[in-house]
């Protein structure tokens, strides 16, 4: 019901990053996840994400990354590319290098790894965007950044213009409540969740689309679950979003204790792509270990239960 | 009464990186800021550490800083330089390129950003001093990285060689009161107090050596404390000590709530070493501001107080 | 559509617990306030929550505010009691005094102050069931006792028929989302949100029920926003919860860095129902303090938005 | 070398709280601890702190711990008795309690479980003096109550004659030396380090003596070393403290991820005491478990490599 433009609405999936045995950049297997996330109707493709690889990836990794998936990816939706990095002036360099390999909007953090003040967000953004000459939007991530972006730094910077959107993987649904309220009559101001287990509520809250992990994994059901949303069927959306519940049980399948939540979640993201044939290893980038046959017998298990087919 | 080598002892401050008006490395300040240390008697310089900014600079700054410093000490005192990257293939990239530079030894954190696990650093630590030619050091920041080196992880890789020694900036004093005693049997592993305010205290722990960023402002101070440690003057040490506790003070001169500390820390050095005639201006990189001129009179009198010359 | 008996759902505010201007408990107003609750349609009551600064009560005064509301509500609903204690002993104390006073249920957190881990967890909650012959309810509040019960944790506890229920004010939907659907099979575990600001979206995710601090000041408006949501009308439920959304902005009128976050919210929580004619004073416990003059006329202003009527 | 009469100094350790194999409180076994501590030459003795469980004890039991211990150390040195409770009120109760028992002064922390403000601290410590006619102490230990006591606060705290000392059990060292530092001017405040891993590191910042857990175990260790560093022979009190450093290592006996760090630590300090022939069982409060046979038996190991007499 919304008249706002909403450039950036819908299901935009960060994009794993697959690699090869030796750990470099898998293309044909990044083509085929594009290709698989086109044919689930995804709105938008989110380049070096978290869920990517971003910070295990050097800059000329990260370009060939871009290059890979505007061009597979060929126009048909908008490509979101991560600029990732510690503080202001690294992040325009990352981001002009988008800009010139083809992207369409560029992702922003607040400052990480040194400590940082609320006035010094404010102005990393509004440089960024004076110095990258695409849309920005900011990403807004507690648990990698340890700074939370709140309504009150984001809202005066959306107003003027600076930021395009958000992607709120801060798990305060409070404050992204209050900010989807403030946002409503800023238009050209997108609200992406990315939390990819209560899309349906944070829907209602007033999202206007999510940034799902698992999404890789099964685009068609996050896509259903957004068309439902967006039609008020709220039962169907409920039942969708369930279902992927149960589904992301396949980031609990690596043994306890033995890898990082990264490692992890992301390699069972990795790890299912490959069993449903989608890409050739899951290999993970170092220092992280690939999971192992026993894991990935946990997570077939998983698919299956889901009813997601397998190569 | 140690036996073993170390490398790396003595005080070796984290050298600051000058920026001119418009932002860009101030060459001849940084070169005045090494003959400064080298002046006060440091026996090594930290390049692109926390308090270098190293977070604030593309590679390419980079590379400038360590060719300016490792031109500028000409061989005088061992040259470490961070390689501070949130993941091990880019703090390889880093590495071999501050190799190629000149550097005498490379400085990494525990991965950042991402989530990690003890496996995983362990890995990290090993892969990069596998692909870089170069004696690594661990940099123990918990406050950046949000993760502790534990003296359970750094030890073993301390005895087979992966590691020649550990800069501890955690603040957990007990943590580096066991590294201290369990790197007594391991020739060549240097343990180095970044803790400012207790060298002394460190010292009498079983530190090696400091890298402390008050260094940069008084140096002399420092090496005058550490020698007074290492012949058991512990009441020399300690007076100088305390009068150093007092110059720090000057991170206090930011007006409260206007900046970050880091903002505040750094600001407050590079104004000291611009009131002391050293380095020519107190820009910080963006989006930190510089220490306005309120400010600077408060460090001003702080420098008078500790009797050190201005210019 | 659920066949759960679900003992405990619907609205049960965290009662405030009024105080006059020497710090004592103000009965009379306590007494309007379960009536302005009971009028406005609550299916329960919570004393001695983080809401009724039960952390600033003496065994005393709590044992004064249990008689109070069970005297006042008269067994019209179930009267929940928080045994809010560092650990076991001191919460099955507490728990046997609820008991003894009258109390339905009660309500348990996790061990704080001291560090614990999850089979201490396990056999606390299992203790204390044991020890104290009412229904027992988890409370998950990471913010106030820094550890956060996980499903795994929690939904075991359940069918071993230990607790009836959870109270969740963990801000973590993902894992709300996930308790929720386990909580599926589980007849007589009821699971409750005290999210106040999405209430909407945590029963779309599976709450049976909310406990709102802010229900003190606008039950009615709780009342019909759970009761849309029942019903399936999610447009007029996220109606009603955008409408809390903004009435909450109450909690911003304390001066800015002039008081914990605690003194903030409830002190406006307390001046509302002030403005509103329910309570006598907005008098805090110490060491808080009680808003001012100035404070309590922008809350004045906020209701009047709201359309709450004043006194 | 201070002129400060320093009523609190010297070694006074948190004294353990022995239960019998029913949990009951074990008075013979206590009153033994006494004994053994005073015999190794403390010059206080603080009951109820961290060590002492008195977050694991009921109202009663605590009551009972003061009786046995002031009873036992009659008058031979200050009693001080933690009053650990959340906020103002309660600690004033418990604080009045100690008062009527005999107790020579109280140690309170800053509020808990619920969320703080700088101000409310500072008023939370003025109203406990002005209602409790003890000498008020302050116990820094953010690990517990997640705030931090910085010398900004104490300070004025302390020359308003509110705070008679303070027990820093921060970890935070920088702020220990800022706290000594500024605590020389003011007569009859009291710097204590709860950091028994350093002792002589904080003996030569400045404390004036400490209060170590592990203390409890070796007491005679512990006041060989305070003595030593009063006479300024850092090399002997280095030494003592490196070998209660060693001996420390007790507390990494429990089976590693089955315990708490409070239960695997003050398991390890009763079990080495059982061990030792004074207390009678190393039973814990629960929901904590106690130390089984193996780890009872790596124990013993540690205790005969430190040299100390088993029973």
């Amino acid at each position: 019901m919304t008249t706002r433009p909403a450039p950036y609405s819908g299901v935009i999936p960060p994009v794993v990053t697959p690699l090869t045995a030796d750990g470099e950049l898998d293309r044909p297997s990044l083509e085929r996840v594009v290709g698989h996330l086109l044919d689930g109707g995804v709105s938008g493709l989110f380049a070096l994400g978290s869920s990517g690889e971003t910070a295990y990836l050097t800059p000329g990794q990260q370009d060939e990354v871009i290059k890979v998936i505007t061009a597979a990816s060929g126009g048909q939706v908008p490509v979101l590319v991560g600029a990732i990095e510690t503080t202001t002036n690294r992040a325009i360099e990352r981001g002009r290098a988008a800009a010139a390999l083809g992207a369409d909007a560029v992702v922003v953090t607040a400052p990480f790894y040194t400590r940082t003040h609320a006035t010094e967000i404010d102005r990393h953004f509004r440089d960024i965007a004076d110095a990258v000459e695409l849309p920005l939007l900011a990403y807004d991530v507690p648990v990698c950044v340890h700074s939370k972006l709140d309504p009150e730094l984001l809202l005066p910077l959306a107003a003027d213009g600076v930021l395009a959107g958000v992607k709120d993987s801060s798990g305060d649904d409070g404050s992204f409540r209050r900010l989807a309220i403030g946002a409503r009559g800023i238009p050209g101001f997108a609200v992406l969740t990315g939390h990819e287990l209560v899309v349906d509520a944070m829907m209602l809250s007033g999202a206007d689309g999510s940034v799902p992990g698992l999404g890789n994994v099964d685009p068609h059901g996050y896509v259903r679950l957004h068309e439902a949303a967006v039609r008020g069927d709220w039962a169907a959306a409920k039942a969708e979003q369930d279902r992927l519940v149960a589904l992301f049980d396949i980031v609990g399948a690596a043994a306890p204790g033995t890898a990082s939540a990264t490692a992890a979640g992301l390699g069972a993201f990795k790890t299912a792509l490959m069993l449903r044939g989608i890409i050739a290893t899951n290999v993970m980038s170092p220092p992280m270990r690939r999971l192992d046959a026993a894991e990935t017998a946990r997570i077939a298990a998983h698919l299956d239960r889901a009813g997601l087919s397998r190569a």
